[in-house]
């Protein structure tokens, strides 16, 4: 996706450790209309008629996630991360292990609000590791419902964990898959 | 609004120590073509078209945030609590009381992302101390930002700190408040 590339190259940063900081319009200041082309685009690769619900996880999945569901017109439900005591009654669980913290944290969502008979859509802002994606594949798993595909604004390519789903077999679409960045600048993918 | 209080009446659940879960259209689950409608609502009550940003904080007022922000053309920010590596530099702090976890929290906004000259409208779900809230109307103050005024969707108005709000002067909307939630049923405030 051009714009978003664009985007990346003028605002990003990029910072020592292969940390690439693009808060400026994507994980803490949201360009809310970039979020809404964003869903346009992934609606030209994914059946978007026959999805039920849209799936991301807290925090920093919530904002495009949630353009997303509402431009489709289906509910967008956010996997928890374990720590409230607000959270009762029958879970789908997955641990995973997040690079950004250092420490394994377990994703949550209520079996109230997944069920088999749901065409999920995962939704997330970032792929590095791919960690917190594996995590919300295994509960769409455990819920037994179908997993429709995995869209991602932006991926970091060197680090594999989006070659690892794909390579799983999920349709995993990033509309910016970033293969190195450094002092030279941020090199893309070759787009298909 | 009607439409929100029916909601509440017919699938919030009323749990021992006073908690009013919505968590089926609001904050685990979240119905977005309710958000749009609470959106729309706001801007009955605020002058939207002076806003240049939507401030919430993570993680459940993301959702509603970022449909307002979407719907009122601006960008949306959102604070972090205080444990990322991520976030350097400058940064606007407040330190709140956590009753979800029970402990004390940071928000952090950078100072990139809001500045003197912002029209700042506070976005959140759910009201209850007001912890969250005030620490976000800190962090406006600190920025030296122009506080247009708080919309919140849900607001349990026996705890207080919405009036607390409203006492120190703040423009605070709330779209359905709840006086009273026992075995008897769910008791709103009377609109004006």
């Amino acid at each position: 996706m051009q714009q978003l590339k664009e985007r990346i190259v003028k605002e990003g940063k990029v910072l020592p450790g292969n940390i690439i900081k693009v808060d400026g319009f994507l994980n803490h200041r949201v360009d809310t209309l970039l979020m809404r082309d964003i869903a346009d685009e992934f609606a030209k690769h994914f059946d978007i008629s026959k999805i039920t619900l849209v799936l991301t996880a807290e925090a920093s999945g919530i904002a495009l996630a949630t353009v997303c569901a509402e431009r489709y017109g289906v509910p967008m439900v956010f996997a928890k991360k374990a720590k409230s005591d607000n959270i009762e009654g029958g879970l789908f669980r997955s641990d995973i292990f997040s690079y950004t913290y250092k420490r394994q944290v377990t994703q949550l969502v209520s079996k109230e609000w997944l069920h088999k008979e749901d065409k999920v859509l995962i939704v997330d802002d970032f792929l590095a590791n791919g960690e917190a994606l594996r995590g919300l594949v295994e509960i769409v798993e455990q819920a037994g419902a179908e997993l429709v595909g995995i869209g991602v604004a932006v991926e970091k390519g060197f680090q594999g964990g989006g070659d690892r789903l794909r390579q799983a077999g999920y349709d995993l679409k990033s509309l910016a898959v970033i293969e190195r960045a450094d002092a030279n600048g941020i090199v893309f993918r070759d787009d298909e």
